[in-house]
């Protein structure tokens, strides 16, 4: 039986209900469904989307952090957004955080699909990592 | 070449098109996307939220009892709702389970977005879980 | 650390932004979210559902195949539609696919939800696979 590790970071927001930022159990590491909040505030940054896929990124890479991962052990990106008028600006700003990250092109997998979420979230991405 | 397992149980509904309830291979065990339906009678519980949620999490749990797994073995829930007035009311059902289930604390990864689903259908689940 | 594999195929059509078409790692392969696209062209099949579930199917087995994996191999597809008047064709042509694919019935798990895609795209279509 594989042990499993619950992550809990400071530099991610704090779940507003009985789920964990991440899990760690037999080498996968799953980061839960992260939005544009700051973790200092607790409140959303934005009120633009770049902003807000920017700051997602960096929860979701708060939690690897913690967990002991890096953003090459990436296999799946889950983007969720409100409005298929955001792929460009989304794409924008998501290419340039892995052209930083990830410079040799090595990128994980994704899917992105248009759903409802709370009022003034513009973004929601889960993760799912690989580390052994 | 690692072996697969087809989960089957009558404990939580017959799928209605060629899917399983869930899989077993290489150490994941994956949940199908659960719904309130009852095993029993193929018809939603209901008609509240609360009830579907409980029903759903029993048919996710019937799926981890017959491939060997625990609730503390998932690493992610995917929670789907259809509508964000819902929110705190899936919390609160849903806190109550894991309260119940897991009273480590130890819960697993969670996204929850708003999409469509089938009339009469408040919410669906599915869920990974690492069993070695 | 168990090594990422980038996969890449003609077969599949090109991602239009930093992301891979599938990753392998660990003895998973996950293959991002595909969709009608014809690989030759870039432009969707059409203008019906069950060739664009057809089209996706076949690039989903493109990304299986350049990867080692094989329909056997997976343990879950995440079907997104844009409208659940859409659920029976979804499912004979999907039924139809895994009849042929894998006449054992051994079929992976699945979660079918209703999201926005972008104009002209009637289904999206992920998939996990273990490979060992």
């Amino acid at each position: 039986m594989s042990s499993k590790r619950v992550i809990r970071t400071e530099h991610a927001p704090t779940p507003v209900a009985s789920f964990s930022q991440g899990v760690a159990k037999g080498g996968l590491l799953q980061v839960a469904g992260q939005v544009g909040f700051d973790p200092a505030t607790g409140a959303p940054v934005g009120p633009g989307l770049t902003e807000q896929v920017e700051q997602t990124l960096r929860n979701v890479g708060a939690v690897l952090s913690e967990g002991g991962a890096s953003w090459g052990d990436l296999v799946m990106m889950r983007v969720y957004l409100t409005d298929t008028a955001h792929f460009a600006e989304l794409n924008e700003a998501y290419n340039a955080w892995f052209a930083k990250e990830l410079p040799d092109g090595d990128v994980p997998a994704r899917t992105t699909v248009y759903v409802g979420l709370p009022a003034g979230l513009l973004v929601e991405i889960d993760a799912l990592a690989v580390t052994d």
